[in-house]
């Protein structure tokens, strides 16, 4: 017969392993056997750094001074208002980017700006496009609304955006692209004129299927740049159909708080329409309203960032000496990681070698591209110094000699 | 052309009129014509009493004590380990329930609990049902998973769950029945024998379709109980096929925070793979942890409640006083809603009659059940004091007359 228990989907998403699960499972029974100090665990895009100290300012604040009914209440599904009012402030002061509270929609984080926005947007026989490397997740956000999930080959040479062979790729069933600068898992930042050139593009292609074709900005890494040069324009001021998805857990280290919001650019066509589509997806989806004690602390902290200097301290250290011990490195502009081509062929292969030197990687493959390793820096500065010698070691096990 | 701009469903779902925030956003602009005490709202279900202090204690002590990375990281997806042990600890001392910390997963709050269950086990074809009066947005939760939402009519006369009608209506498609006790909009709790018996139906009814029917129990009102006869019977006791979708929203007072979780029961036919389906739909709506400080509160918590006293003290207020001037109310044993009988048939006509006087109710048409309107009790005592004589003068108008 036909019955199922459950969704099979749902189940497979389950059970699923997750190498990086896995990865940081294994570094916990190894630190059990030899000593935590002993592994060097680079798995996990945890934020390591405090919130910033104003946060825990904010919510005692708060809790003294806020009626317990209204501080723990609901507030409406959309957010508060002087919550979007100080987020809207704090993005058209920094990028002029003529937001008014009204386009923002708070919500549980990164990945429920996403679900939400997609949710809101696509429907069955429509097709997503990302570029590869990309965070694994978008594939499992994208198929939920029953939509076709594309994937752009990486361009290796750099990790911009691969734009000739998105060119060949997007079809009238693109609905929607979904980019990530800085970028999950390179940390590369897609400089101004690559930017500029994927959105003529997409208002090329838009214009030539006549229909729009959404860009969805997500963004948790917009605050971790790490050079002056660096800057990542703000997508609302190059593409008019444009959604930002973003969360308060990087640039605030509040990860776990689930706190985020999407704007739907003021500028998009049909803006209201889509934003109340953004509100019916919401609520289908679940979400009541974000987390109200954190919306009030990032109405008081918005535009203030953890202190990230420590992440540029570990991207200069790394960087560097894998450089000199002759691994080829992305250079990493932004977010936490490192992009390092495999010593070998098959990245997964690598990463075991890689753990006989206690190191712990994440092969590029479920990325979407094959032949490096992740290294998430997002560590002790002491951990990284204490690793090196490894790194040192791995290398020379594969014959590759650096400057050093 | 086909294009659509975003999604139909959800479009019209964030367009929908909701009688509910309609009635509120009235009283606000009555409240500013005549001034907040001469308005007397009942239309919002939002808990009007503080957290118990030992929260804010919890949270102050763990700013202190915890360190902030720890505190404001990711959880695992599933929800802390201590948090779940200190939850099926609770259930278990109170109900004996055999729950261990595995069968639990943490939500952000009940509308999660809900969208999370019914995606990990709908699928196209597949048919829910609920017993009216019931909270709306469970059409919503169900409608979208692609299942068929079916509603069993009220039973008028005590609005104990219609157990004949549902006899007559469950269909070999009919993968799942979610239950509300104590009842939004009514207040009822389904008595034991009421359960009992809808328990020995639905094992009669899976045997005869040869699948299992999953017993889905909404429990945001467990805590909200008046009367010491009162018994919420533990359905993963009842029913092996059960899950329980809770929330801290009214236990706590915490609404707004989004702190709620799934039991799987361990008695449940296949219990570990539903468990991975609940997790993959978590994962596929893009619900990544509960939000990880409520979690550490709640571990803190469990088994309190906030001071309920007041709730029951407006309940026999306002239930004594309706009565006596003449209104039928059905009795509210639990949750802060009181359900009375419209004076004319059209309880919508009834409720912009109300209006006249002041007096902001729901109808009960939105709660698919005609002729009665929803009082939410969760508001001052002194509210409902100031209001009474405005429900004497409406039950006059309709020439009903009371004892008083």
């Amino acid at each position: 017969m036909s019955f199922k228990s459950c969704h099979p989907a749902m189940l497979a998403l389950g059970q699923a392993p997750s190498v990086i699960r896995e990865t940081f499972e294994y570094g916990n029974r190894r630190a059990a056997e030899i000593g935590r100090e002993n592994v060097f665990d680079f798995s996990l895009g945890n934020p390591s750094v405090p919130a910033p100290g104003s946060v825990h300012d904010s919510m005692t604040h708060l809790m003294q001074d806020v009626d317990s009914v209204l501080l723990h209440g609901y507030t409406s599904a959309i957010g508060a208002e002087p919550t979007r009012k100080a987020i809207a402030d704090d993005i058209n002061s920094r990028y002029g980017a003529g937001i008014s509270a009204s386009d923002i929609y708070m919500t549980c984080g990164a990945a429920a700006s996403l679900t939400v926005t997609l949710r809101a947007i696509l429907c069955d026989g429509d097709e997503c496009m990302t570029f590869a490397p990309f965070f694994p997740e978008y594939r499992v956000f994208v198929e939920a609304t029953g939509a076709k999930f594309t994937v752009v080959p990486a361009d290796t040479t750099n990790f911009q955006m691969n734009l000739p062979a998105f060119e060949e790729m997007v079809s009238p069933e693109t609905k929607a692209v979904i980019i990530n600068t800085p970028n999950n898992p390179t940390g590369v930042i897609y400089t101004e004129e690559n930017l500029r050139a994927f959105c003529a593009l997409l208002r090329k292609k838009a214009e030539e299927f006549g229909h729009p074709i959404y860009l969805i900005a997500d963004e948790p890494y917009r605050e971790l740049v790490y050079d002056a040069s660096a800057v990542v324009p703000y997508l609302t001021n190059l593409y008019d159909n444009t959604f930002v998805c973003y969360s308060y857990s990087k640039s605030l280290s509040l990860p776990g708080e689930r706190i985020g919001y999407i704007v739907v650019s003021p500028k998009m066509q049909e803006n209201r329409m889509l934003y109340a589509a953004v509100c019916g997806a919401g609520r289908a989806l679940g979400f009541v309203c974000a987390p109200s004690l954190m919306q009030r602390v990032v109405a008081e902290n918005v535009g203030k960032t953890a202190d990230i200097s420590i992440y540029r301290k570990n991207r200069d250290l790394l960087y560097e000496a894998l450089q000199s011990y002759g691994y080829r490195c992305i250079h990493p502009d932004g977010a936490f990681y490192l992009f390092v081509e495999a010593l070998e062929e098959d990245a997964a292969a690598f990463c075991l070698k890689a753990r006989e030197y206690e190191l712990l990687l994440v092969p590029s493959d479920s990325f979407g591209c094959k032949g490096f390793v992740r290294l998430a820096y997002c560590v002790t500065t002491e951990m990284i110094t204490r690793s090196l010698p490894a790194f040192k070691k791995l290398a020379e096990a594969y014959g590759v000699c650096g400057e050093a």
